[in-house]
């Protein structure tokens, strides 16, 4: 098991449920644009946000954003280390630095120093792009150079008294990007922070997070995750949350298992699918739904369902924990169906 | 490695690069809709699809079906080894039977008469829904209860002189499958058809796969994959691609990385991204191309691109292996990129 840390309150590691995180779009000293993107954040599930301290007017303007919004704060640090020391000072809850560029064991030292006057973690973030010259002359663009680079910054913070860190080691390319954080849980006591970088646009950034932090999830690895995609921040943490759940990690829902249909099919049940898919979003509720089909594929493959459906000639069959509960034709299933649903749902509640 | 079957000329397995499967939603025996909707997920890049025999109507039409496709055809057969029987001497390359529901020895015996004589392979599909009864009553709804249902109807395959088998342990739960097919690995040398089950609706349901597939496919685990989606099966092949090509096993293609932006970026490098994304879609070329909102991440994370572009102030910079090559307005930077990578690719082809 990873170690705990807090940031801001939010408990990362050690055991505690996987969060999801974001990073904010705009520039942090425009205070208006960036709070109601974290909010809007916030209210799509995501638990801590990273916002870019690009410049002092970015560091400046972390105090009025830190007031008006609920979730922690990461400060996202490249190359000035006095930034980081600003950032910390207007309440950052967290930074994240990247060993290739924030300088040597005296800058480091100097964050260090902040750092624990105030308390807050730090993430060590390596990317495959900016590892460090030694490291990567030693391994070249390898899962060992990512995590070597790493793990040297930690030291170096380690050195220098900070006791919280959490650690990533981002790649684009996504077998590397699981080779490294294996490697590197085989390395660490830290917490990890999972993604894939720069994975694209929407679709295809979706599926390369899933991948990437799915292969790992699956295996315990990871505390924190952040799907990357080149659109609104909010389609990351939307993505997130089901990349969670896919594995097995997204605390109480409604899981709508649904066949794709095949030559056996006689009535509409992907309509059906997709209507009880949007349905029940909204609902923080442990269940199971099914949408089958024909009966090939119906009860049996859904026995562990609280309510599923199946296709037949004419005919649909409702069933409950895989018994048959109610027979219906084809025409009135849908109504039938979204009624059962309803009062499972709402004695759920 | 696994063994090397052939579906109809079409090689799965024994190192050969992983198969795209679909199945078709029709009634085979619809010979107008079904030969349509293979022709269309051929063109989507599907390499083998299945359909559903659900009766001697769609047994008999899958002649016709055959002789109007040029993709492989595997016959999908449930409870019933005449239909199955039926379907091989149509011509089937491939016959999928399901553990749990086709019989028993005397069936499987027969099957495999038929099987020998036709030289076709064989796919033992187990899910968690139709486990045989005593391996589920031995061991639960896990996968060593998937496993070994599997395995023991591909004994009795071998026994009566069965060679080619394919295999799979499907699951709608992503851990499940991950675990049963790690399992599944260690214990044959036959290839393995990997997918997630009743993976749901589109969204949902590419996320599921993504994860669940990925974590095999960068383990190696998985010759042949089919994406389970209740939508159209066309977009279960674009999936797939996307799947195969985010765990680098996608054959050749442009690989566009892209950064999500934060604070630190200028100009609208999402929109270049996108269009980007679309524009080098049909190319089936060897490049990387990379689209970076900054210079933090511009050309430092995408040294090993052929061709990026960094946002800066005002300017953006395009490079070529992570070198400097041309400095440009931001307001022309999209037309200059874009000409740029017309040049690349068209180079390439």
């Amino acid at each position: 098991m990873t170690k705990r840390v807090s940031v801001g309150g939010v408990l990362v590691g050690g055991g505690e449920r996987v969060k999801i995180q974001s990073m904010t779009t705009t520039k942090t000293a425009d205070v208006e644009k960036t709070v109601a993107q974290i909010n809007a954040l916030c209210k799509a599930g995501c638990e801590i946000v990273r916002v870019a301290i690009a410049d002092e007017a970015d560091a400046a303007a972390l105090k009025r954003v830190k007031n008006a919004v609920s979730l922690p704060i990461v400060a996202d640090i490249h190359f000035s280390p006095v930034l980081a020391v600003q950032a910390i000072e207007n309440g950052a809850d967290k930074v994240r630095i990247n060993p290739g560029n924030i300088g040597g064991e005296k800058e480091i030292a100097f964050v260090a120093d902040c750092v624990k006057a105030h308390g807050i973690p730090v993430r060590v973030g390596a990317n495959t792009g900016s590892i460090e010259t030694g490291f990567l002359k030693k391994y070249g663009r390898s899962e060992r150079a990512l995590v070597e680079s790493a793990l040297y910054n930690v030291g170096l913070l380690e050195k220098h008294g900070v006791q919280d860190l959490v650690i990533s080691v981002k790649a684009s390319d996504v077998p590397l990007t699981v080779r490294a954080y294996r490697l590197l849980a085989q390395s660490t006591k830290y917490p990890l922070h999972v993604g894939v970088t720069e994975a694209g646009t929407k679709e295809k950034g979706i599926i390369k997070s899933a991948a990437g932090i799915g292969a790992l999830l699956v295996d315990g690895i990871g505390d924190t995750i952040r799907v990357s995609l080149s659109d609104d921040p909010v389609e990351e943490v939307l993505a997130a949350k089901e990349i969670l759940r896919a594995c097995g990690l997204g605390g109480d829902f409604v899981e709508v298992v649904s066949c794709p249909t095949c030559g056996r099919c006689e009535w509409d049940s992907l309509a059906l699918a997709n209507k009880v898919t949007e349905f029940v979003a909204p609902y923080s509720v442990r269940a199971k739904v099914a949408v089958m089909g024909c009966v090939v594929n119906g009860p049996g493959e859904a026995k562990d369902a609280d309510l599923g459906i199946a296709g037949g000639k004419g005919s649909c069959l409702i069933f409950k924990k895989g018994v048959p509960y109610k027979k219906v034709e084809a025409a009135n299933a849908e109504q039938a169906f979204m009624e059962e649903l309803k009062g499972l749902l709402n004695n759920g509640k």
